[in-house]
């Protein structure tokens, strides 16, 4: 690997704004080519059943580095992805780097659910309601939807007790707080703060693009399933931002003390980030801090790896989650940032075992082969 | 197209036992070769939102008629497939064959639910709880497992109610009502009718290598949802067997009789097939009996169109059902069995409006370009 942080066009994350057409942008591209490893095609995660494999997902991946050097890649990288509520730590940072997460005498705990895509438990929308609460917010200034909670205990129960979900329960109402509290602090509309030309996502937009080194202004977008916009942005330049709040060395001196807040509460708040049997939480629980993962819908997955500074972006084709578990999984262990003693504690994570209607284990979701690690 | 009806082994569908080496299955073969049409890669489906197409599934795919030819291929249709639940006709075969049906006094909208996987709706389960009456079987005789109904409104009303889900429940309870139904009449133990070994499922893999022409001992095989085997079958042979049904002309008479009875029950009663807002009742409400259809896990689906005396079966590789949907729907256009009025009646099983937890239409799940029709 090279040393040279340098950028350079050719490179899928692009390059912020430093020496873009200097020679050693050749020298990077040939450390880049020499990183890049065997696998150029997607790799494939195999669902078995008995004697066959039934069902295979393919996988875009890549493993990038805070200089913007892709040290592993599979399949197209370049074309842009829907990253979904996997960069739901990028969109924090306006509300700490504005000033709205102290100004309020918010925390690490609120900080993490802003990042996460809660189940929806207890103490997930009693952390909603006590910081809608502090920053003078209703239900009814929530834009994300109601939303019947993930965790199956708790939808049940509101279930028994006749009671109808709210946009607290949503997975994402974290992030809308974040939204909400940002705009509060600066004294901005509510109303329609999930709207593509709202300050809030504007600045969001403002914030991506510094983060991934892309021009997104007219990258093709759509509407995310909690209404606010996902932008679409190359699978590598996702990664590219992982790797930056891993290592925010080349971030602007506000800006890299955001990042190390949010790298800070999304590793220590694992519970707070998805919940009770999420693969997520385990992940990070068996992880004591080794990695920072947070998945998708679609099956986009990013995972960030403080100790070595880099960053994980990874796309399923067809968005199927069971094969991004399995996928984030296999990536993150052959970065060995876990140990086996920590592996161990989740087997489950890296091949999950598929059980029928009786409890019977009939096949299971893996890697396929020709993985690394 | 040939009308010689001569099986080659060359064919995906075998041969049965037929005249496998006579002179007649290199014309077969040239027939079949012309027939093929242009498209011998996956078709894929995708899934937009915004402006980017977010998502991709491929399917592999095949038109078949009862002779054995195939009108239309996409993929590999000669790799085995588990067929899951989008068989269950056949595995039917044998409660009506064997005169069980009849001897309980069984009809119609029973030999309906033994081909359905459904909803767990009361029409569903009150007719399971009265054929088990009348049979003479337990709830501890099912070995299905129980299963929480598909249908949402009636899975909150059991949690309401605080009740928990049974066998009864289990969207294939129909098929393992015929199963019980079947042994009973032939006074086998009932213990273990799910087990590969037992003569329930022994006799239905006899059906299965006579519906498909294959000689399925040996075959790769896993345990499906409900406990029962599912055998590894060439797409190619599964849309063949499809085609008898549609056309049994080459069929024994007692099986001729026996899939004739199947095919006018699954094509009468649409509702019992799944229910409320699912696919296959949708389609063949629709189709006013033009076309039978019957989705199965892990994006499995197969479709018999009488008039034509074809059959289709497709699969989605990485087992979507969402993509088996549209591409059923897009695969059933193309054959023109139904017509452009009974479609208008359901322009969401063509192309599929996706909504996020607001209610608004954020994309759509569509086949690509290049299909046929």
């Amino acid at each position: 690997m090279t040393p040279d942080h340098t950028h350079d066009h050719s490179s899928c994350c692009g390059g912020g704004d430093h020496h873009h057409h200097d020679q050693s942008h050749h020298q990077a591209a040939e450390g880049r080519a020499d990183l890049s490893g065997p696998a150029e095609s997607p790799i494939t995660v195999e669902v078995t059943r008995g004697s066959l494999v039934e069902s295979v997902h393919r996988a875009r991946a890549c493993i990038v580095d805070a200089g913007g050097h892709v040290l592993a890649r599979w399949g197209d990288i370049d074309a842009p992805v829907f990253p979904r509520s996997a960069i739901k730590s990028l969109q924090a940072i306006p509300l700490v780097e504005s000033g709205a997460l102290d100004s309020f005498g918010l925390g690490d705990e609120e900080l993490a659910l802003a990042c996460s895509s809660h189940n929806g438990e207890a103490r997930h929308t009693e952390l909603v309601r006590s910081w809608a609460e502090r920053v003078g917010l209703t239900l009814d200034d929530y834009e994300c939807g109601a939303q019947i909670p993930y965790d199956p205990a708790t939808a049940e129960d509101l279930v028994r007790r006749g009671e109808a979900p709210t946009a607290f329960h949503n997975n994402c109402s974290g992030k809308h707080s974040g939204f909400l509290t940002t705009a509060k602090h600066k004294g901005e509309r509510l109303k329609g703060y999930v709207r593509y030309e709202h300050p809030v996502q504007q600045r969001i937009l403002g914030v991506m693009e510094q983060m991934t080194g892309q021009d997104l202004f007219g990258a093709p977008w759509g509407v995310d399933g909690c209404s606010i916009p996902t932008i679409g942005i190359p699978l590598g330049a996702i990664a590219y931002a992982m790797a930056r709040i891993a290592d925010p060395v080349d971030l602007p001196d506000a800006r890299a003390e955001a990042v190390t807040r949010i790298a800070a509460a999304w590793g220590r708040h694992p519970f707070l980030i998805g919940g009770t049997g999420t693969f997520d939480t385990a992940l990070m629980e068996a992880a004591d801090g080794a990695v920072l993962v947070k998945g998708g819908a679609e099956g986009v997955g990013c995972a960030v790896i403080p100790e070595q500074g880099i960053g994980i972006a990874l796309k399923i084709e067809d968005g199927a989650a069971r094969a991004r578990e399995v996928a984030l999984a296999a990536l993150i262990r052959s970065t060995r940032a876990l140990t086996d003693a920590q592996w161990a504690r989740v087997p489950q994570l890296l091949t999950t075992p598929l059980l029928n209607r009786a409890g019977t284990q009939v096949g299971e979701v893996r890697p396929a082969a020709g993985w690394p690690g």
